[in-house]
């Protein structure tokens, strides 16, 4: 028989009885507070037309880019997870057979944020109440399976009952925002807000970077064969994303880089750029550069500006080849923001009215850099652990290492960075109990005040968020 | 009513009761012996003078670049706080203002060691009870400037007040040591010692370095015009700081950087600095030559040598611009130790009679560069958690992440490093204390003995500290 | 008199009394499993010829570099102890005061790995029941010198005694393998099997490199000066490997740089590096690219592919100049992975036959490059914490650093890598109580149930080693 599936109350907290004990109490006060999730994957289509969640498969494997790469790591082809190849060969479409090859390699997660997360899906979620393995493999599908046919588990229906505040989607210049724009109209604007993330034309380097561009220009109508008419553009669309709930831009580019080029440089490399001739160089300058134009877009239209960068994106070619993007062959680079984001904070840095929400996938920039930087600059807040920094270990490593020198107050609360909605509230469970646990710690080695650690809970649950993000 | 400031008995020690019965008793035998604070930078005419201190907030705020910073950084404008323009304009004078202002921010210090360091001030030198808000801002500053009024809390008598043997001041070669000849005079000559800190007459991108140079040669009759004089002058200087009490000479390059010259690379090299006309590379590699000379220098005179590299000085050029230095605009930045000092360690690193205290603002360099380092070269000892990671989280990890390979008698003790002077007990009473748990975890894991627990203890509060340093 | 010398039976376990009770209970049920080493550097010679070891120092110290470099470290000539200078000049040949040295500097090793390891062959070899120190230095020396004269303690009894399962030495391809031969032939062929080792044939740099290929012709029958002829060499020396038990090689370059070159490229590269033209730059084209051919081969005859690149070897050129390598004179350099071995992953690494286990002496590359990685690539695996890591601290960090990102079933289990035989026990009696510590804190924060906490401990200890290194 397979082992009963428990949620522990106190999962998460220090073990030592004291800090425990802290660490209930404080978690108490925060646990049902509504959640504010001001950056992620989301499909802003599942809100806008709240149709059913396909079979259990198609919902919580064949998107789940961390789950996809654990199976990979140990032998389990893509295809036989139900990814499709770009080639068109064929791929595992059974999504029973791939719940059962899921479920007998479940074990493989032990210790990952994963097993959290999708244990808390099962349990919370769906009501299960034995643990996933081969065994029960049948029944967790037909399980799941059933309950997404029925009107309780529809988007909407979740993003209630998960107690959502605002949710952010992330949607690039061309995208028309048409699911915002319904949302909107029937008075769930502020529920589901849009992002700015226009890597897409910014980075020459993206595929079809050219093309991109006559589509920008096209729907602003302005010429972005030159540069102030792209500018325009961009501009326009910052507009037409703010009008569609828009607080903040994202930007994922592959270094922290700024430039502070000259109008006249800036011109001569978009024509470059623009011609398609960039070189690896020219290319990051641009990046670079176009960083500082949307710093000195935001001072002008207050929309809040996330950088997340340092990925090898597609670090694994021939996967990436047969199968696309965002399988899991993404892996973290060394980054630098002393020198990178020094042009850009110098020039921008000391305005407080400015907000720069820097991430980082390079841990060992926390307590170096970039807790010395927001712990400075006025503009300047350090986004929380981020992508496989977004577990127990990194929220802990993140508040170690960042806190002694920026303080709670130039952090911005937790962020989700998801698409796998139905684990969000799992998510944000897992922060607000290892900041607890934190919190916990520093009271009982009496370093901050049970009072102020209370008010310290709530402030990086919603407060910190809220006003980071200029929500509500 | 504000709640009551309490300094716990139990402060900082782990919550683990086996854990922490065991650091209490280690702490107990070491929480009275005497301060040793061999680098810092107070300033020497505090106690030659021994006139009474200002007001609160010119003590306490104005000059702490931690504290700086982090109102900074929150959107405080350093004008505010009392903080004067290079361009003359008007900046706030009424401190008691200043002080209102810091304390409604207090708060933001929740979780940082200045907070902890201050509340030591408020309750062990000012005797006060309650904690700093808004709404006791005044009685704070009424109580804190009434007190410094007193003859009690003049500098000399804060210095027996605290306990401290001996403390290090840090003055450049060019400085007359006029105090520290009055110091000597006075029979306070062991008690208040200089440092040689020649950077801004080895360092070629220094403002103004020629004219240092040439004053260089003015005080000390030497040819500073030829690289020999200028070796004649330093090695001169050494002498004039040894004869003021120096033990040490200090070094704070940008890099950790060391270049072993020819004599004639060396001659030529200066002749081109001596010009002026150093490029950036000139400059690097300059630097680097001349730590050589220093340790060559100190092989003779028996000076302990001390590098503090990795810090990226005045990172906000615009705040440097209008403020100065010092003001919460340096930030760290990764560093290499391993290529870096090579040259100097392979040339003088073998002996056992040279000593070469080596910092870094780079916990990455820890257990991969500088623990190894220091435990293989005879003349390397490696420098306590500093400055960023000076705090109770960054001596933690200096001691998980360097004994295992160091052990603890390459390390050298505390450094408390500031010019905060009502705070030095305080940062002494913190790395005791985080000394003390780190031994009581390996005690209670079985991994040292209780009685090793106890000299280790006393060795890093004292014994470690006058070895190194040479001091009694 | 002397303290006593204890094992405390909990030693190493959290002191947390939830965590410390279950980190028992999965202790007792992996100690007594076998021991299986699967990389190391004990001499085969031992175990074929089965002589008795020589006196207490020549076993103990003279061939330890942690000794060596601790002992150093605080001025102790090498010589002092015993260590062969290359010139031939004198060095201390009387044993005992080898031994009283070490034995009043034993302090110095409080906090350190080489302490825990010690101690525990003081105790468990040699039933010693005071703490070494000066007093008690002789009664240790003979003490041992007399065991080491019994049956009891020749190689093969100890081998025995340990519960070893399997122990691999390390040869490099000139090496005839004559111990192995013997110990095949005598039954111990599965105990006792050798690792190819190729650094000396495949490293330009390495000195002699000429000649070596040469012998390697020479043992081949090969033809050694053609790019082709040198690569059925190699291929030849690993299947004569393989015959003598060889289930893996390893790769110690400076960096973990792999090249895809072209057939062509490669040729000419070898014509240049095989006629002792190579500069620094083809030297490590060459290293890279002969990573990718050993992974080739691999795949072809099944030998897993292990790498240990980052060290420094040599810093300190004058002791290597007095005393050859491997005397502790090694440091970790920054290391990168994720640009290094994308060439050999991209190549190789979706091959789930193909096994490479990739270690690192730079604790950053965990959780942003290696975890990430193994955690992705269906050949990478991720060797344990090494060498200066290879610590109580050092294995925790492991754990928290990896596991969230790789799990546990991307690691191998525990490498002793080490020559120093009678420490062996002790090596891995450290790994199994911390990795139990680590999933103890997992069970008692309620992250695993301790029916998984139990599986993969035993995992740990046992089938992840014999799975990952083809064994039994």
């Amino acid at each position: 028989m397979a082992a009963k599936l428990e949620l522990h109350e106190d999962r998460l907290f220090p073990s030592s009885p004291a800090e425990r004990a802290i660490a209930r109490e404080l978690y108490q006060s925060v646990q049902d507070l509504p959640i504010i999730s001001p950056h992620g994957h989301t499909d802003p289509a599942w809100f806008a037309l709240n149709e059913p969640f396909a079979d259990p498969s198609s919902l919580l494997i064949v998107p789940d880019h961390y789950v996809l790469r654990m199976l990979y790591s140990q032998g389990v082809p893509l295809e036989a997870l139900g990814v499709k190849r770009v080639d068109g060969a064929s791929h595992e479409t059974d999504m029973r057979k791939v719940w059962r090859l899921f479920a007998e390699s479940y074990f493989l997660f032990a210790g990952t944020p994963s097993r959290m997360w999708l244990d808390w899906v099962f349990h919370e979620v769906f009501g299960l109440r034995e643990i996933l393995c081969a065994e029960t493999a049948d029944t967790y599908f037909d399980a799941i399976d059933a309950a997404l046919r029925t009107d309780a588990f529809r988007p909407r229906a979740l993003f209630e009952r998960f107690g959502i505040e605002t949710i952010a989607t992330t949607e690039d210049p061309l995208d028309p925002l048409q699911h915002h724009a319904k949302l909107r109209d029937e008075g769930w604007g502020r529920k589901v807000i849009t992002t700015f993330r226009p890597d897409n034309v910014l980075n020459p380097e993206t595929p079809g970077f050219s093309g991109n561009l006559d589509r920008l220009g096209d729907i602003t109508g302005c010429d972005t064969a030159t540069y102030s008419g792209y500018l325009d553009a961009l501009r326009n669309r910052r507009d037409f994303f703010r009008s569609h709930g828009a607080t903040a831009s994202d930007h994922g580019h592959p270094t922290a880089a700024t430039f502070d080029l000259s109008e006249r440089e800036a011109a001569d490399l978009f024509a470059c750029v623009r011609g398609g001739n960039a070189s690896p160089e020219d290319a990051e300058l641009f990046r670079g550069h176009m960083l500082m134009e949307m710093a000195r877009m935001s001072q002008d239209d207050g929309l809040v500006m996330q950088i997340h960068p340092g990925a090898c994106r597609n670090h694994n070619a021939p996967l990436w080849a047969a199968f696309g993007a965002d399988k899991g062959g993404d892996i973290p680079m060394r980054t630098d923001y002393v020198s990178a984001l020094q042009p850009l904070l110098n020039k921008f840095g000391n305005n407080p009215d400015f907000t720069l929400i820097v991430f980082t996938l390079d841990e060992t920039s926390y307590a170096r850099e970039l807790a010395p930087l927001s712990g400075h600059y006025p503009a300047m807040r350090l986004g929380p652990a981020w992508w496989f920094h977004d577990s127990p270990e990194g929220m802990r490593r993140f508040r170690e290492q960042t806190t002694e020198t920026a303080g709670f107050y130039n952090t911005v609360g937790f962020n989700d960075d998801t698409r796998a909605f139905l684990s969000i509230p799992a998510r944000h469970d897992v922060a607000r109990r290892m900041d607890c646990g934190f919190l916990a710690r520093l009271v009982a080695e009496h370093r901050i005040r049970p009072d102020e650690a209370f008010r310290i809970a709530e402030d990086l649950t919603c407060n910190l968020v809220r006003k980071a993000y200029r929500l509500g």
